[in-house]
């Protein structure tokens, strides 16, 4: 089932692209009339040779907007009194980030609706943003220097959000990022050693572990999570990216990731802080190896107790994790209505 | 100059050890007589096959103490009316923690002083820490199961610290963390293609980040900085770890490191989140690559505003950074007094 009825491009007062994905019969006919400054040099990629990584040096970031309050959102359609950086009403947009990490970062708006959080979406809306994503995806995929894709929501100001307004983010990143290289590297020596895929044996073993399961898809906490809370939530076939996914498959996510939400916002009774990524197959290389899968993670330990990352893993990279994942998945599990 | 006069070993009630390193001439007869419950099992190490790392699943962490009261402090020396975890008064202080991450960790106390920070610490008792950390990693070194020692300090609630009393700790890895084992496999390959320390010439490099400066100690930003403030502390010739400086250097650190602090002090006119951690050749392997260094970083990227670790962080490993480490390097030289 297709949900998008219509996909419109247009372009912003600076140049940077805007799509509108409607379910409505909408009407596109908004002009951003903003004066804007010119758009910021993109951003500075520097190597660090002790680590192998990239950093991105992104000054202009400083600048950018700050948890406005919601009469100065910048996410909201725009009104006769007030231009956003969307001109007309939308059921889902996306649009070039004004303040970017990586010479291409996107914006995704899951709704117009400021009030709403990812969580009180319609079952077919979270079908549509599954939907965009992958358009997203592939459109990133063809973009010169885009080496990896990764769709992301993060959650709560306690992990940082700057805008409240219910919304994702897309990175094209001009390189592999750190986790996917690490993955792949022991998905290949997997590969060899046994002749099968990694995340599928991993999959395969979750056993008391599983939180939700459909015909098509099965949301585990994985045996050696990191964080307190943490649920990857994967096809049961293995898959390169989103692009991929079916359409029966998208459907089916939909149902069993809001009430994989629900239940995690009922754990303190409170709406949970999370993070929430997909993790696809890079874009020209290792497109057998990897596996599609979501990870959610969450940094509330406790109620009122966040899991910080202080000495050991911000700067060791090893992590300490004060739930025990079968305890994990057991709580989640008993967060159903 | 050797700034310890006594060393004394004690037992703590529960019968974890407690060490004390006098600048004074103190008295250490007392005996921990509160009830203290068993000590919990020791943290499970699981193995994340996807990233090859070792994750410590510490559930009885969950109960530590959190953010007391002073008159509650455990850190502070015990009173007639109040056993702490420390019975006598102290310079300086080691225990082993109760609510341990790994197998091994102990907390070092710098000063009896509730109220004191590293900061306002003497250069003769930062000296005196220098010699306790180095002999921790000498004596952790020595025990089964220990592959890496790691001093550290976590300073502000910002990153999570739930102790106010100034304090550090030490951990003793049963494995070489991934950033250790990432940075030694950088500097295999660098030496192979060059002749040369990687480390060293990062230093060699260092240019217009270098912060300060002496005869034997070099504090510069690194050039692909992954935090907004970021400096490295090393020695101006390659060494395996904190037991290998000589008398001269660990003195020349005192000054020249809390002339550091106090100039990130004054950067925002607020005590800055810290995480400050001593990065040291494994216990047994590759001491001929490692080159002692302390790596500082804070959180806070301007006032009132903090670095959070989202998603391209947290869950890609991909860091974007906000400040430019020239610009960097050149605020913490302007906020010298």
């Amino acid at each position: 089932m297709t949900h998008i009825m219509k996909r419109t491009a247009a372009k912003m007062a600076d140049g940077r692209e805007l799509v509108y994905f409607d379910e409505r019969e909408l009407v596109h006919n908004g002009y951003d009339r903003r004066e804007l400054p010119p758009r910021p040099a993109a951003p500075e990629l520097r190597h660090d040779d002790l680590t192998d990584e990239w950093i991105a040096i992104a000054a202009q970031r400083q600048t950018r907007t700050f948890l406005p309050p919601a009469d100065q959102c910048p996410l909201c359609p725009s009104t006769p009194d007030r231009a956003t950086e969307i001109p007309d009403d939308y059921d889902v947009a996306v649009f070039e980030n004004r303040f970017p990490s990586y010479p291409r970062c996107e914006v995704v708006c899951f709704t117009s609706d400021h009030q709403a959080s990812f969580a009180t979406l319609s079952p077919d809306r979270v079908a549509t943003v599954l939907e965009v994503l992958a358009d997203r995806t592939a459109e990133l995929s063809m973009m010169d220097g885009v080496a990896q894709v990764f769709c992301f929501e993060n959650r709560g100001v306690e992990i940082g959000v700057t805008l409240h307004h219910p919304h994702g983010q897309i990175y094209g990143y001009p390189f592999v990022p750190p986790r996917t290289r690490t993955v792949l590297a022991a998905t290949r020596r997997h590969l060899e050693a046994t002749g099968r895929n990694l995340f599928a044996d991993l999959l395969a073993g979750a056993g008391d572990r599983v939180v939700l399961q459909n015909e098509h898809l099965t949301a585990f906490v994985p045996y050696a999570a990191r964080w307190p809370f943490e649920v990857f939530v994967a096809p049961n076939r293995q898959l390169p990216d989103l692009t991929a996914l079916s359409d029966v498959e998208r459907d089916s996510f939909a149902p069993l990731y809001l009430d994989l939400l629900g239940r995690l916002d009922r754990l303190f009774d409170a709406p949970l802080p999370y993070i929430s990524g997909w993790h696809q197959a890079p874009v020209r290389a290792d497109r057998d190896l990897a596996y599609l899968h979501l990870q959610l993670f969450s940094i509330r330990r406790a109620a009122g107790k966040l899991k910080y990352l202080a000495g050991s893993e911000s700067a060791m990279g090893a992590f300490v994790n004060d739930v025990v994942p079968e305890e994990a998945a057991q709580l989640i599990r008993d967060a159903g209505r």
